[in-house]
């Protein structure tokens, strides 16, 4: 009700600000047996961490991740999991001039203007700092779709736009996503934007950019008719994530402008089983997965925090402007890349639980 | 959990098929000693019903609604509100061919993966026919958002965009919309449409469209951190529609190419309040309401029913075509208008009731 | 939230007051594809249907109940369950009385302390009526459980205490309940509260008594720990009965008198399985079910309808009396053995659906 | 849905295992702008903490409460409040025989079942050790309570009756509460128990006991008609309890006895407010609070650990016998005072909130 939780029955509730002590979150039902290390959620932190190339914030955060509960002699016991991380390079100092100012694209305003209080040491609650918390829990979410999955269910996102640059989606290669600071599935893009994202970082601008997120694997039949659509869900959480404007499934924003004819993925049967002959639906059908792929994407906006000066206004309501010092990431949507995973992680995780419950899977 | 209902605080949760008896919907947390009368339902309803010219399906549905619980001497009373609109117009001989093969684009598939049995006349649950009970809780949230807002909540839809033919933003006219019938404020568009979607209508072929919703006079302050920002409550509530496959809220997908600067929304005190300089936000930061108008766009792909065969399999899994006869929409964009302006107000009363619980309002 | 809805997975909506034109409920979470017609929910609600005797209202209702979606061709779809009753016979007119004056034991003065509005016909949402919903829901609880459980979950409920009059439980004959307007297992006490509730009948008085719900061949393993404890859930399912006060898990209120030794329920192999030597968990332990028989008591209290007079006060905050004109039960614990046996119904359809989603049953 | 949370705005879910390195919780809904202090909670768990007589378990926890976000400046921000405490004494070499053999009255055996894993050490998540942090989350919901209502709301429990040793109600003091290591209200009674306890003690056997907890100056109207009915959700808060086996609301269990004459809270205006001349209802009618004292009491049955042996089953299926050592409490009832008054606040924090969000307070 106050918005920290996500799923229904894989469930997430994350707690934390940017510069507490520690961040957090509990997670509720993982099924039990399964096998649970630390390790296996600090390798999807490690990908998250900041600080790892001049592209992203400086900020150095280890990001250690410690399981405090629901796994006993390495597996799962059906207790909730609590995770915490501690904060351990806060640098408050850094945040003083926005006590009164308040920063545009930021949610300083709409959180005074919610709360009446606000702590401004970083975004508080508002700092992607709390998506770490949804990558360790999309840790977990792995582990239970692999669990209940035969042969596991694939989970892979890359960035396929940097401002206005798009990828070629014919030199489309996963391997080159981790061999890049871009996530960027085309070599050759992503030489592009080296130079690109070099010169918006230097001038301490900004840029935004698209990301994809692809599941495959999936078992057909999970989501839900009306509210709870499987892309629904997805919708939710991918513009839950920071700084996300937009989300497209499949055809997405395209299909606007397609003839039924052209939009119908038609069927086949191949080997005994149904294969579509195009996938403009995004592998979601009535809200209901069809077995293909799930094709998500979505949008950031540029980071707010730049060096030029915007207008603003203070807290006391004074017209003023501000220049947003410290650290940043020149194109957020970089680090957006294993937050997407994470989140088409959580919704899968819980609507396959859901299955389980209503349809015994 | 099964995916029928929407909202938190506010809630509905609807049930019934296409070609059932009736369907019908529970709206609950609707505060009591507003007046609510069944004019105030219908009257949207009335805007959403199909028949009303030759480019929305000829189901001729007179769609009455009556409210049977949770209002007593035309007040509400706290109570649940059930209402109810009988199914008049089945005609479920139309639909016998779906019972054995795969419409493309339909969810006729994956309600058989999922659940192993489909009511096959006519969608069922998956059926656009659900959307009137949105309309009509829609309705309901109208009014709860106009009793505890000062002045009242503007929530209105236009369809911007049919097939690749967008509107001339600059000859918007929120008048316009009632003119035509595909809800389109610019009147010059308005006009071409109609050429291009006989055209379409007469090939037994469809297409898709874009739909914007814009909500005015929102209290800054609406909304969550985290999980449930009011974007993403949004996004769910908009990608929960039949047939969307995109969501934006403000700048949406042109936010990828923004730069920090270009995209910030600038601040001035003005008459004492705080003035946005533009709305790239579409009225939210950090999950919660500026102030500013709320708006949101989403895209609709075209009608999967369209009479030239596509490939498809049985039931029983042998290669077939199908065409689907019956009656259609040749875009269903131009009906979703009236369901996204309901989406919108469920989801703004759902959270002026969260910052009533949490904040005091 | 508005506190109409029970369950998590397997949810029940209800609406509809007493004298409004109908009263109704949706059931969520109903697995597909199990055989249910409207004979099989009737069956429960002629058990409780009140003019059955003299010992219960003489309101004449004959509760048919209809099944507005979710079946199809006589099977479950997984889609949501619309059940409505009709209110036939309404007589609001005997209620004339209690606009203005608050009655003692009934929820006028709370109702109105709520919502600052009542719909004063004869208890609105406050009435029994309402647990007619929960029994026609009941009833598709029982065909899940015995859908999903081998051999199927018996659920009986029995009267064991009327008034200051307790059975003898040497004398139990499940035969017996059936044979007596009391649901009274013990013949020889049935037949003494005959001439007992006759003159509390004749008197204008009423009493209150004990209700007790046994469910046999639960698996163990449902419930859950802290919070949702099976044996919390009960708890609450039984209290939030009209006029119940008081709910035993197996022992109950005796167990505080218990020395540890005395309490401990031994466990013995038999036939290669757990047995209990007695029961005095009631079949729960750490809130998760044994295997045993679930045992649950409740007490309800005196009708609160009397004719002999009481003080009170009006709306307008004026001294006054009231009796209670109409149609009453001398004792409302009779009709409350059926709604016991539905709600103990509802829990354990849901948390069987909870357990085959997080341990796969 | 994993049962590990309480409360629907105000929201707390807990996480940890009694011989794990933390146990903690996340309190949700906390309105703004509250002041709070980590001394506040640790009054609250100063009162439940064990060790402090020879009348409960000898285990030493200094159970220091850490408040890790969600106050900022010493005050409630609205983001969700991180708690947390470490587990410093926890010995699990005391627990090694359980391992195998499953001890009567505890959770062992179902956890199991549930399971099919069990965390050994003392309980795992079935320990009391989890209440520590319901009673942290209360001393929260307290702060939430008397911000928001005049005057504050005041919650206290107290021992009722020890084994079958009840006390004399015309000496009840609630002063003298704090004066024993009963909690006892009547001075006399106290003293008596003191040797009672001791001789059950010695013998390495337990008792069980009733609790009664009052909540004063709660306004009138909170709570909610149908399913979440003020009684029903604190019968379940109780019965959550560990080891709790009753739970009864005003007259309770006694209700079933009376008339409806006897029964009725007859009603005067006095001082220009409505005045009940008695409290059978226990402060509640027809679910929603009417303005009297709130008064719930439970049975908790006699604590399952004693040194007498007890015959039981092996995990592998065989004949056994135990014997539990270790530290245990006489009367687990002592401890669950303080526990109760939180479940009490708990409840009444939530459904201020959902008041407040409905009806708007």
């Amino acid at each position: 009700m106050a918005g920290n939780s996500f799923g229904h029955i894989f469930r997430t509730v994350t707690w934390g600000e940017s510069h507490g002590p520690a961040i957090g979150c509990v997670v509720e039902g993982v099924p039990p047996r399964l096998s649970l290390a630390e390790a296996d959620l600090q390798h999807w932190l490690d990908r998250r961490r900041p600080g790892q190339s001049r592209f992203t914030t400086q900020r150095q955060e280890p990001d250690q991740v410690r399981i405090l509960s629901g796994v006993f002699e390495g597996q799962t016991t059906g207790a909730p999991i609590g995770l915490q991380i501690d904060n351990v390079d806060q640098r408050s100092r850094d945040y003083g001039d926005i006590a009164e100012k308040y920063r545009p694209g930021h949610a300083d305003y709409t959180y005074d203007a919610k709360y009446g209080i606000r702590d401004h040491r970083g975004g508080g609650r508002a700092s992607a700092r709390e998506t770490a918390m949804r990558v360790a829990a999309g840790g977990i979410a792995r582990v239970v779709l692999n669990a209940l999955v035969e042969d596991g269910v694939g989970i892979r996102g890359a960035m396929v736009q940097m401002g206005p640059q798009q990828i070629d989606r014919s030199r489309w290669e996963w391997d080159a996503v981790e061999d890049n600071p871009f996530w960027c599935p085309d070599r050759q893009a992503a030489q592009a934007w080296e130079g690109y994202l070099n010169d918006i970082r230097k001038r301490g601008s900004s840029i935004g950019g698209v990301v994809e997120v692809v599941a495959s694997n999936v078992p057909a039949g999970l989501g839900a008719p009306a509210y709870d659509k499987l892309d629904a869900d997805l919708a939710k959480a991918m513009m839950s994530i920071n700084a996300v404007k937009a989300v497209e499934i499949g055809a997405g924003l395209t299909a606007a402008a397609l003839t039924g004819e052209e939009n119908a993925d038609e069927m086949r049967m191949v080997d005994g089983g149904v294969s579509f002959q195009s996938n403009n639906a995004g592998g979601v059908l009535g809200g209901i997965s069809t077995g293909q792929d799930i094709v998500v994407r979505f949008a950031v906006k540029p980071t707010s925090s730049i060096l030029t000066p915007r207008r603003t206004v203070t807290r006391r309501g004074e017209d003023t402007e501000i220049k947003t010092r410290g650290r940043h990431d020149p194109c957020v949507g970089i680090r957006a890349v294993p937050v997407g995973e994470a989140m088409m992680a959580l919704v899968l995780a819980d609507h396959l639980l859901r299955q389980r419950a209503q349809c015994g899977l």
